[in-house]
């Protein structure tokens, strides 16, 4: 499948790269190519520079966030969440029409410091905000719950024995994104429902960030008991 | 040791009668005695009136939110979230003042229709507003994140394998709660660190909504996975 993955983060990185081995015909879309290329100093996470990555994986393309959305069928955001949807507007309202938007971004304020906070909650969410925004777009929030190991690779943690949300309105595509969760080795997986129930996931960052801090390990994820 | 339970509802009394069975001497606090005891409808959730539920316990004392809290040497939060304040109020400053106060409710906020939204969030949570108010008190915010009947016999549920929060700012109030809380059976508690860590477990009330309705069973609970 032809996939655009937008973010050249490391949560972009890590589904591009994953996507990519999966056998997907991948694009990262970025802002503007000539930045992301010529990127020479690490991330704030101390990831080494973009280009280095695009270098160790030839087989995915780097291009404009309207030129990865327009030739692809399904589109991820992996951007940052204060940033997303200027950024899917850049990518183009009629290149995500019709098209399954995987949604990873999570709505995070670092303006009143740390931890975070969320810039939208409990009566709305980002995932709505871009289901709104793009109503032709058919909007699945997942995998904003875990790190982007984690995301791609379950089986590293517990067996694989933990769980991962998805959020949305339209059922094949929920089908479609299952069938993609399943092949990076997911096995729990709950669909919430509608893209209001992506409410919940957005405000479960809080819980997320003090448990990581509490065990002092970022590999963790939740398992639904029951 | 001598508890008041504040609260006649489902959780008030479940937590009642298993702090009873584990041989404390247990107040069930109410802003009034004779309106409790002359309840004869059933609740909104169709349990039993009150009374009959006082008459099956009748080593357990119900007595004003004042009489209950004056008495006892800790005391447990068991009201709705939208009347903590003013009940804690009604229980008075100095009968909490130096005690360990158990914090078990939500800020649930039902104006907006079903499911409820909360009504204080992402920057401040009804735990913080309430160790504010009662600064001489020792608020251990816990057990709000599960339904009554697994708060306290949490191995009915996938051999009791799934995980109980704690926040507050007393080290020595978090050793007492959780010899408690692993005198109810739990055995997996994280303490996430001070009551401002509480953001977390009170925002995770939207996933855990949607995640019973999603798999149709009030029996649920998250498993920290590490």
């Amino acid at each position: 499948m032809r996939i655009a993955v937008l973010g050249t983060g490391p949560v972009g990185q890590t589904i591009a790269a994953k996507l990519a081995e999966l056998g997907n015909d991948v694009t990262v879309g970025t802002r503007s190519v000539e930045d992301a290329m010529t990127r020479s100093e690490p991330d704030d996470f101390g990831n080494p520079p973009f280009p280095e990555w695009a270098q160790q994986h030839p087989q995915i393309t780097v291009a404009t966030l309207t030129d990865a959305a327009s030739g692809a069928e399904l589109v991820v955001n992996a951007t940052n969440g204060a940033g997303s949807i200027s950024a899917l507007e850049a990518a183009g309202q009629g290149n995500l029409a019709g098209k399954v938007l995987i949604d990873i971004a999570n709505p995070l304020e670092f303006s009143q410091g740390m931890p975070p906070s969320l810039f939208v909650a409990n009566t709305d969410s980002l995932g709505e905000q871009i289901q709104r925004r793009f109503t032709d777009t058919r909007v699945v929030k997942t995998l904003n719950t875990m790190n982007a190991y984690l995301m791609v690779s379950p089986k590293q943690l517990g067996g694989g024995d933990h769980t991962v949300f998805l959020s949305g309105n339209d059922s094949d595509a929920k089908v479609e994104v299952t069938q993609l969760l399943e092949s990076f080795g997911w096995s729990d997986i709950v669909d919430l429902g509608d893209i209001t129930t992506c409410r919940g996931t957005e405000m479960y960052l809080p819980l997320w960030l003090r448990t990581m801090s509490s065990i002092e390990d970022p590999m963790v994820n939740l398992r639904v008991v029951r």
